[in-house]
């Protein structure tokens, strides 16, 4: 089903290392994608810093971290693009541009951005950084000509906001240079945190990341959220909002055999702790072969780095013809 | 007085021709100040297109325009450094950081933006580009390391935002990049347009532009406001707000014909005619040689873009190593 006509663009704010919640929601589509289509993920660390400005050493840290947890779920640069945002002018240049065509008001009525100033509690201090980020966001699609955006129900209306610039663009400057954007939903609902939360999150200590190893997995399943009311192993439990469940329902291939552990947990007789090391044995089953990758490939910290410089570099070829295009209709094509 | 450590940051957005108000307010400065100091003449098409997206083409035309005033005037290529402002994707680069450290609310407070806010009747559309207009100034001043800008009164707010903006980064990402921006007053006080109205404006039909021909300049003055009482050559007649003696004190160096005058006008007996031939004389004297230069200048067109490109790519040089050492600091130097 290969067409050359559709890229896509995903991609992850270097802040923290990927878990479970990226794995399910985009790490292993983007595994499936890569030989369906042409894909480009950013290492968004512009995008990071907006708010992350006062501690540009942690963005730094884990663009590494990001490469390396790519690299362990099996994304090959040979057929992913992987590129880091600030190596790419042209996306700052593109940025700017759009800027002119997007009002203040738009981009304060953005409900994907409402919603996080809220949880930043920025108050009355929002960085302007911040409030435009989906205009960044747009460059950062359509100056690889981006198609596809793999993408939460939450974050919609940042294609929507790309497409308004878009469309924009290409009425002013009289020329379809951008194709519009589609959004592809994924498929699988939010990964809940191991303490229940609706969502696992890197930095709300609630989070099994990839680069866990054995013991620290271990350690995460046991402690996770289950039926508060299931004291005894003879007890009866609950299976609904137990995360144990919630997780082998994701995991588990097996389903069978979910389904018999189920009814052995309503009925009663099947403990917590028996019921948590058949869950690690199912991660560590998953996490194993991510583990050894990723350790063997940060014995080579360049070699990594190396594959996200030759990915921008190849995407700064593509950037350069787009921003030519751009340049041209807006009349800035001196020579 | 010579000193290296000064380097100033002017420029023009490039929406029209220049004329007398620019002459007296900035391009006579540069003149004297370019044998003094390094100086850095920008043509911001950026900034022109915040509020002229629509109409690129104005833009680009106006930039050979504004090249040739400059060139007209005798500011000299090999003392001036003259840039196009998005030939330098430095610039857009340090602005999409300078955003992470102005907050919104700081942007909406400006009061020289809220001004021509209200003036351009944007309404309750106003481009995110126009309101972030300072930020990227304050990257075009620093992005030279610019310490001296010359303004007027009405502009002081801009360079307070860039200061805050130096004094932000320099502190957040611990070494002091960036210098401190210092105002440099225009001395002459703003010269009003040939209607009597406060400002000469590009825009605003009532500019003797330096490209006015002879033709053109004796209409422009013959129409100019003088005292709209004053309709006998015997009447006597009003000095203050007559805009010939306004546009006399300034241009006519001879102060003692035109206290002359004035007494004479005062008294009765001089008539708005001659008058007018005199001020017409007095700024043929100024013009001529400047509408010479202009027209041989003209000639050849890619000779004039030859300079500014020469004036570019000597200003990317610095642009790049400022750019350098900002990513250093913001750990974005990888490698």
């Amino acid at each position: 089903m290969f067409c050359g006509c559709f890229a896509i663009l995903t991609g992850d704010r270097p802040t923290g290392k990927l878990h479970l919640g990226h794995f399910v929601g985009s790490l292993q589509q983007r595994v499936i994608m890569q030989d369906q289509y042409e894909q480009y993920i950013l290492i968004a660390d512009a995008q990071a810093l907006t708010d992350n400005f006062e501690n540009p050493e942690k963005v730094r840290a884990n663009i590494q971290e990001v490469l390396l947890d790519y690299l362990a779920v099996g994304i090959d640069p040979k057929k992913s693009t992987i590129f880091i945002q600030t190596m790419i002018p042209e996306i700052a240049e593109l940025t700017l541009y759009y800027l002119n065509l997007v009002t203040v008001n738009r981009l304060l009525r953005n409900p994907t951005v409402k919603t996080e100033i809220a949880q930043k509690q920025f108050g009355e201090s929002v960085p302007a950084g911040f409030l435009m980020y989906p205009v960044n966001q747009a460059a950062d699609i359509t100056i690889v000509k981006g198609t596809l955006v793999p993408v939460g129900n939450d974050q919609l209306p940042m294609i929507e906001q790309t497409n308004e610039i878009v469309r924009s663009f290409n009425r002013i400057y009289k020329k379809d240079i951008f194709p519009e954007v589609s959004a592809v939903l994924s498929k699988s609902s939010r990964l809940p945190g191991i303490d229940g939360a609706a969502k696992m999150g890197k930095s709300l200590g609630n989070a099994i990341f990839l680069a866990d190893d054995a013991d620290m997995l271990s350690k995460k399943v046991m402690s996770m959220y289950t039926d508060p009311n299931h004291i005894r192993v003879e007890d009866p439990g609950q299976v609904e909002g137990n995360m144990v469940f919630t997780y082998l329902d994701v995991f588990d291939t097996d389903t069978q055999r979910v389904a018999e552990l189920k009814e052995h947990y309503m009925r009663g007789g099947l403990g917590d702790v028996k019921l948590k090391r058949y869950l690690i044995d199912v991660l560590n089953g998953l996490l194993e072969p991510i583990r050894k990758r990723r350790l063997e490939y940060a014995q080579d910290q360049e070699a990594v780095m190396r594959i996200a410089f030759e990915g921008t570099e190849k995407t700064r070829e593509v950037a350069n013809r787009t921003l030519c295009e751009v340049k041209e209709v807006m009349r800035l094509d001196y020579k």
